[in-house]
């Protein structure tokens, strides 16, 4: 099994006066985690995936684990792996690393949809392709 | 049993290309309903008790549902009721619905903790009888 | 001269680790006050502004004193008048008021267009008018 | 005169419905940028600026003129140069460049100070240097 890593920086205007990061923040960290997956692994840009292929993936479920607190000036790698490969639905497991240690994580799952017409489309298969590289093995 | 409620309206600042709330807006929204339950419902400012006695309730799990899309323009009633109340924790289900239907259905469980020590503490008593006045019952 | 008068209150979300208001969290009470007008003062819901009619108000200029700190907690009055109402542009004035004090001072000037052909239109009369009833006198 | 250069990227979450970054966001760039400006310019992490040397850097003043639309997708070239070095203010200007056309214009005003005592100090010598560096000539 492979995965997709990248990392985030809590800079100040993600961290509340409890001195950690807000966990609204820590949603758009995953969004934007999720943007990269596109254009550094699929190998297709998010922006033009929404405006020219009218292509998108609206939430569905989300579920975290916020084990540890994100300080200010953290920077967190982020793996992320498929744990779900439905016919018309993603799941992406993100984990939060800071120092070795895991400080949240996520599971989300996202429909895959026809913009136009608001309406559940099969993954195209070049890019299921790219999310069976990072797939979970059965055991995990 | 009873249950808080308050309104969130989806402002354009929450809206996202495809015309619906972008999800770390929902994060948002669940926070605030939040703050206004202490002050509304629990009667304690949530700068107060944060400020001044130094309480914090940190997010420790979230698993959220999104039924249906939150639109710009949309007036949400959101229904607040506790699901779990433990010693150091507090679960609280959120439901956001527009026209009477279910869009939104949250489950958050914070940690009860002394924002000096960031140490666990039990719940105060006072509040333990806020939250068991919108306490679910075992059938729900 | 009239005014239109708002309040925005300053939640946990809002405030960085100095332990006030993240300064771009004000350019978002800046557009949620701005919204407000439209739909308490104006008499027009901004959503039905930009999604049925078609009109919009992209920002084209911004200047704004930070004359004082907006902490956790404060219940800001914000007092909106206009400065200027062009063919096409209005700049309107925004005054955060806590304790009788001004924190805030912006000038907003943003141009009215239609959205479809993203083209500047003039300012509709209906909508002229309601800005004329809060528009400063020369003096000023 | 040099400059320092940066880029942002505009995310999903930062369009609105009318399809251009909500120009709060834009303000949350300019921070990010400034944050990055202290890192790889200055040489000294702003989150141990902040939480260790107990230095600040609140708005004091900010204009800006939105030229043109940053859409979805843009990459934005940002240059930073200094117009203003007080004893103990700091006055930085950022342009945003896409296709080599300049879209938002934007000078900040931020004070020096002391984060435990919030008064305002003298710059220290060793950032004054790395802000010298940047700084515009007289005819600029």
């Amino acid at each position: 099994m492979s995965e997709f890593t990248t990392h985030k920086v809590v800079r100040f205007g993600h961290v509340d006066p409890a001195g950690i990061a807000y966990f609204p923040r820590i949603y758009e960290f995953l969004h934007e985690a999720f943007e990269e997956l596109w254009e550094r692994h699929v190998g297709a840009r998010y922006d033009r995936l929404i405006l020219e292929r009218r292509l998108g993936f609206p939430l569905v479920h989300s579920q975290v684990d916020f084990k540890g607190p994100l300080h200010f000036g953290d920077r967190a790698l982020v793996r992320v792996t498929c744990f779900k490969l439905g016919h018309a639905s993603l799941g992406l497991r993100y984990r939060f690393e800071v120092d070795g240690e895991e400080r949240v994580h996520a599971r989300m799952i996202t429909a895959c949809i026809d913009m136009d017409r608001l309406k559940s489309v099969p993954m195209p298969a070049e890019f299921r392709q790219a999310f069976e590289r990072i797939r979970e093995t059965e055991v995990a």
